[in-house]
């Protein structure tokens, strides 16, 4: 048998969330909430379920939903994508990047990817047949985008954009999005711009979204997640808005991946999205987690970066005693594990080269008593 | 813009969903049941959502479903699957077969496909670079073994089939299954066994599965659906049982395309097949449904192809009117959407030539009133 991703192994995520089970440990880990979501939005999807709502939804996602979608992207960004021709429902925004890198490349282009990233890119850029063209962040974790325009090769037909970034917090201002659209005005390069986090942004920024920049939304994929958005990662909903003749060839692969997406979970967000703005909130409501979890990590021997975004907040262990400062990042991620009792996910899991930094990513999507507990072990530190 | 599936348009339920409801025809066309899924079912998953389980589930699929489905396949067929490395939960059995097809070839590799066959293999094998190599079924979409051997070539990594079948409704014996087996023995050639129908099978027939053929399972992927099974289409939920060593490969492409699958549906789901198999009534609930439609048409001048399993009823229309007869599938389907108010898919959207054999499929998967609204309907043929 060969395999197909002969480098590939189980995805971080699975093997620390194991991790932390098997030791009892407090999951930092992979990124979700361990709080429930709005108890209105759970009775709207059972109601939906109950009047019947239970065979396949149109292609595309539900009209409302998508309508829904429309509306509140013109709202906060100001560009009115088409419902009909615009917007697509997805299972989840792994599967809309995943879709969108088969639907996007040819075998032999080449797809710019911002190291750190998200485990997922990179096997669906070889199961493309594409190649991944690696740029790093600057020690910020912001965009080089010297190194960006450096990469541009004729071949290049993607490039891949994360804000807020998973996993280092930070954000892209519209300043960054001018950079990236003038070094694409003169291409054919199309972005594809994974914006997961958008509503986790804190200290007053705002979201800059590529589909509120009217040169670079022509020629932009925008991946959105109902999932994070709503506290609902297991539900796997999220959705893409793209330029119609950019949507066509994403449904096209769409269709004959998942094809559609629950009837009843979208009919029932579509519902709840007529409440008025219920994401408003979740700027504060992220930021007072983010407070208390960096107050508390503050007393410790781990050093924190900046986070100004998303819901990941890292840290450098090279303070530790020289033993743990030693150890490279699964390995320090494991012995926390097990002897601090705490689960984070080591930063070298989001580069192709295992690039080692003495860093790992807490998530802090946690009820006030589960960072507690997990800041009362840390402290032992 | 380079379409990477330039032939390759809306997927034909959609454009005939479309068109009947357009039209207000009865929409027997796209395969989904018009009646509802058990309310306890419904019951199980609404609790397990208010219960909390809202987020990711493990990746692989909820333990006690993939115990509940490996204590399934065990008593029907006889094999043990180990339910920790042997199955794996999916969101629909197309995203099943998608995903199979881009783990478990490469580049080059040639897959041999049945025809009539569903319109998402092609596109698949396109998408993961393969080669699609079509074997015709006989006039009786029955498989023929001399054409299958003789279409293997030392290219040949996988070959395709579903019993029951979509569209012909025809089913495998086992006799078939151990001619299959004798020709992929000597070879490496995995089987990818679509089996999302094996609940409906008539006349008191059964159901050969390749989990059941101890020689093919060992090099099988087998493909259920409990959408298919508990009339939830919509809530896009599959399986795949494979031998370890397959489940391995194709854990490392789901995971990276849609991670999970629903938490609350899968729970929902664990608990519902906890009851005294749920699924045994399906056979006579069904053959039910197909001799009250089969009974119907014979008063047409429609033919009746036979049909032993699945929900799908083959006819033929040559028999029709010489300006009617004359029509290419599609344009008959459209005009008895138009003008007799009933849709069906043309058989020729399941040939990659568009075969034209004067043939359309119905869904009998609906309520009486639906299939005598749309024979009366037929009636005026
Ligand atoms: C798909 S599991 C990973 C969840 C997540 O987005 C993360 O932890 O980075
Ligand atoms: C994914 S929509 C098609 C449903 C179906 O299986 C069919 O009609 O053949």
């Amino acid at each position: 048998l060969r395999s197909r991703l002969p480098q590939v192994g189980t995805t971080i995520f699975s093997v620390m969330s194991a991790l932390a089970q098997q030791h009892g440990a407090v999951n930092l880990g992979q990124g979700f909430p361990d709080f429930d979501a709005d108890p209105r939005l759970i009775d709207a999807v059972a109601r939906a379920m109950r009047a019947g709502h239970n065979q396949y939804a149109p292609m595309p996602g539900v009209a409302a939903l998508r309508e829904a979608l429309a509306g509140k992207i013109e709202q906060l960004h100001g560009r009115a994508y088409d419902p009909g021709r615009e917007i697509t429902i997805t299972a989840g925004a792994t599967q809309a990047v995943f879709t969108a890198l088969l639907a996007f490349t040819q075998p032999g282009d080449e797809v710019i990817v911002l190291e750190p990233a998200f485990d997922s890119y990179a096997p669906g850029i070889a199961l493309a047949g594409a190649h991944m063209v690696r740029v790093a962040l600057d020690a910020d974790f912001r965009p080089d985008f010297d190194a960006i325009a450096a990469a541009i090769t004729p071949r290049t037909r993607l490039i891949l954009t994360n804000t807020p970034h998973n996993p280092s917090g930070t954000i892209w201002s519209t300043q960054d999005l001018d950079r990236l659209h003038a070094l694409l005005a003169p291409t054919d390069i199309l972005l594809l711009s994974d914006e997961v986090y958008e509503h986790m942004v804190y200290d007053g920024r705002t979201h800059a979204s590529a589909a509120g920049h009217p040169g670079l939304a022509e020629r932009s994929v925008v991946i959105s997640s109902f999932g994070k958005t709503y506290h609902v990662t297991g539900w796997k909903i999220g959705s893409v808005a793209a330029p119609a003749e950019l949507t066509a060839e994403f449904r096209k692969v769409h269709q004959f991946n998942v094809f559609a997406v629950s009837s009843a979970v979208q009919q029932g967000l579509a519902e709840h999205l007529r409440d008025p703005a219920p994401y408003l909130d979740l700027p504060a409501f992220y930021q007072a987690k983010r407070e208390r979890f960096r107050a508390g990590l503050a007393a410790t021997p781990l050093r924190l970066r900046p986070c100004e975004g998303s819901y990941f907040q890292v840290v450098d262990y090279g303070g530790l005693r020289p033993e743990l400062a030693a150890l490279d990042e699964a390995a320090f991620a494991h012995w926390m594990t097990r002897e601090i009792g705490v689960t984070a996910i080591p930063m070298s899991a989001f580069y192709a080269d295992g690039r080692q930094r003495q860093q790992v990513r807490f998530c802090f999507a946690k009820r006030e008593d589960t960072l507690d507990r997990a800041l009362e072990r840390l402290s032992r530190l």
